[in-house]
């Protein structure tokens, strides 16, 4: 199921399921379930079915096109993301394979919708994009094993972890410069992992303008998702609606040569095979 | 004002006004105000005089000892910390006075009442107190002067940033490290910023069972926390109930020789004047 968080004509936000060009509506038979997506997936053994049978009697349907995309999860409890972990991208950064996940995460305010258009701020002049397979965790756990983790993890996206470079490297840690407002677009809505089986095999590009700037595929990642949730919770409890950005492969604009960063106007288009695109403008902060 | 969040018998969280050795409720003559911390201090300027009101009435009051303490905000949209902000703390790690603030996060699940046991976590070796002052965001702003900062500031409290040295130092990024469950301890009340004047005056100590470890002052912070406050909001926007950990001081069990870290049955008292007191035995993760 591919679950999306919108708004008809600047409405409150509300949760339907994507099918094809069209969304159902969940909200006019299931009110109480589809105004907090973190809600739904913490219930979704139990509201499954319902949801599932509200799209089958498709009572309240809107196109697509008709309705603003908003971020599937509007304020995840946390938002982790990892670097280097596609072999190209660490060798582009002049690094050497990690012997283990090196954590960042970004903040809240980075949240933002799948096509909304994305600052360039008036304190960065090195704004980077950064395509990413994103996941939701589905259910609270600690200590997961690897055997235990695709239970917990309730589905997937596409991320950009946009990112202001001079902020990024100005200090060791990279926090700041990822959490800018606007830099962590995800969605376009939330693909179940049922409908997904193996997430390692998916086609992973980005497209500045009309050009292929990173272009990958999941099976290529050093330490796979599985992996990630069992690391992460040797530390932290994972919760419901936490997400996390799995990394990115080569091709950022930092490391061409000369490094070449996006200026207003730039289109960036993030895709992955089966979970669809993000696509925004880049523009000025006012 | 000392405000703070807590339990009567494992009861509903509520907010009180601290006031001596009791609490004054202002949950019975304010219900719509007084369960969510966030809430009130995003309301605080209409709010401030009725709570006000509700602390001279007295009319419902519980002793201090008769309650438990909770975190003051149980879901901080943000928890930003900083490193290296007091010369001695900077020295005892072999480093130089940084140019640049160096910011890094804690992740929500790290939030945590200020007498309650924290964990030692069965992944770490090396568990290490940080005391800190905190400040509470109290106004939502971006590109705020330095002459704004004041206005912004809420509050403060105490904080220890409990560090898992071993993950800490892992990789380059600290998050991880600093993210376990229960380490991040914040409390035991807010103080307002009226009440505290000047907060580059405080003398900040953490005694572990009875040894003084760190013993410092807020005016040796290299950054202060209006500073903070002006940087941190050239990134991202902050919003009222951020929290902030400003720096630790010189001290830390890390930097003995040889190093000493926290074991089972330790007793940390984290303290700083006018401020109040966290004290909490570590044990050890069931």
């Amino acid at each position: 199921m591919k679950l999306a968080t919108f708004s008809i004509r600047g409405g409150l936000p509300e949760i339907g399921v994507v099918d094809g060009a069209r969304i159902v509506r969940i909200q006019p038979a299931l009110p109480r379930l589809a105004s907090n997506m973190i809600d739904l997936i913490d219930r979704w053994d139990d509201a499954r079915s319902a949801v599932q049978q509200v799209v089958e009697d498709a009572a309240h349907v809107v196109a697509l096109d008709q309705v603003q995309l908003l971020a599937p999860i509007g304020r995840p409890g946390k938002i982790m993301a990892m670097g280097l972990n596609y072999a190209d991208h660490v060798a582009e950064a002049g690094l050497e394979i990690p012997k283990h996940q090196g954590w960042f995460c970004k903040q809240p305010n980075t949240v933002h919708p799948p096509y909304a258009p994305i600052q360039i701020p008036k304190a960065s002049k090195s704004v980077d994009y950064e395509v990413e397979l994103v996941f939701i965790v589905g259910k609270r756990g600690r200590h997961l094993s690897r055997a235990d983790a695709p239970d917990h993890i309730f589905g997937y996206c596409v991320g950009n972890d946009v990112t202001a470079r001079d902020w990024q490297m100005r200090t060791p840690q990279w926090v700041l410069g990822k959490s800018f407002d606007s830099h962590g677009p995800f969605g376009p809505w939330i693909t179940t992992s049922d409908e997904i089986g193996d997430p390692h095999r998916l086609g992973i590009r980005s497209i500045v303008n009309d050009e292929v700037r990173q272009n990958s595929n999941t099976r290529e990642l050093i330490f796979d998702v599985f992996d990630q949730v069992t690391y992460l919770s040797q530390a932290m409890t994972l919760e419901p609606g936490d997400i996390v950005f799995s990394g990115t492969p080569g091709g950022i604009g930092a490391a061409m040569k000369p490094p070449v960063f996006l200026k207003a106007g730039d289109r960036v288009r993030c895709e992955i095979d089966e979970l669809g695109a993000l696509d925004a403008v880049f523009e000025n902060e006012a």
